[in-house]
């Protein structure tokens, strides 16, 4: 958690959010007026959050790892747009998204360019999630894979894998984080694309999947940069 | 800045890094003993952290934005590898990259898939870089562009506007972000794929560039997840 995500507590009247979210910062939000919604309400919740500003409200709408990726700044601002009140002021406070997060976890997979991708397909067709993921590996980009599995969707994540064993070698490290600093202790594996999928993964984990460069030095998972030592 | 890297000080003997970096932190850390290291002698600097704590030390090595995404992370591992001592402890303290902080700057630009890459060719062939940058687009993921230029590099992020314009429409929003969240005011820009390389870009700045779905709602620029409002 940032500085400014810890702070803004003292600033705001209300806090709104999905209960799992809205628990994981009660520490912090002490007696305040909480307004919180279940999963897949995003825009009930987001349209609350619109009409309690509307009449004079500052209000926090909490969103896990970086409000800015994946996260709710974007259906807020079209529910803004929506209610006609795109002036109200607003503040999109970033944090340590799911990729940071994990690759911190891993060592340093992350030192090269990489690419995004979320496996959830409720909202994105997933042809083109297949096309973008193997487009990032013809670019020998490092992977980051959002959502890898749900209750729903277990067999997503293995068709990647295959996509991916026809462009990367089978010894690619591939890491797998659960729990990524969310205050419980994560659980930290490092794999290879031949295996990966055996281990366990939920929506809870986040797995990077190394380009041709990335190597296990250690304990650790890490892209070389490129410096010669 | 995370509550994380704000409390590590208290933790450490010896503060190491680039003296700008090391300026940034000044504040947090008192009285510690410095090691400060010019540009471009990353190596040298990890070299020193890694006898500095072969020796006992507790060693803080600053990196901006997050030490993990084209940071110091990396190196420091290698060097750790290469005085063969890589089970000394090492915590990695993620944070929030540029990309994150621009994106807040932004609106919410990364709300869906993207992808990250540098257009420094120190350490990487700019045939690489460019290969990189096609692909992305054919996969209509956002981009985040690091180092957009430099002083011996001027003419890339327009070969880059080029490329991008082969496959992109020119319309395509691009939002521009100049010392994103360092304490100064940044400086935030949107603008157009057709027209953005006419606007000032520097070392500092971070460059995202929307995909075929980024849209701008009044004073932001939003990537939809895909909701139907």
């Amino acid at each position: 958690m940032t500085v400014r995500a810890q702070k803004v507590w003292e600033e705001v009247e209300i806090v709104a959010g999905y209960i799992t979210y809205i628990d994981l910062v009660r520490p912090f939000i002490g007696e305040k007026k909480i307004v919180s919604t279940g999963m897949r309400q995003e825009i009930d919740r987001c349209r609350e959050v619109v009409r309690l500003a509307q009449e004079g409200n500052s209000v926090a709408l909490v969103s896990s790892g970086d409000a800015g990726i994946y996260g709710m700044a974007g259906i807020l601002i079209e529910c803004l747009q929506e209610a006609g009140c795109i002036d109200i002021p607003l503040e999109i406070i970033p944090g340590v998204t799911a990729a940071n997060a994990a690759a911190s976890q891993l060592g340093a997979p992350l030192m090269h360019d990489f690419a995004v991708i979320s496996l959830s397909d409720l909202l994105t067709p997933w042809e083109l999630i297949l096309k973008r993921t193997r487009l990032a590996a013809e670019g020998d980009f490092v992977l980051a894979i959002y959502n890898p599995k749900s209750k729903g969707r277990q067999e997503q994540i293995e068709e990647i894998r295959k996509l991916l064993l026809e462009i990367r070698s089978p010894e690619t490290p591939v890491g797998i984080v659960r729990e990524a600093l969310r205050g419980e202790t994560p659980q930290v594996t490092i794999s290879t694309l031949e295996e990966f999928t055996r281990l366990p993964i939920d929506m809870l984990t986040t797995v990077i999947i190394g380009s041709s460069q990335t190597k296990v030095i250690g304990p650790y998972m890490v892209t070389p940069r490129g410096y010669v030592l």
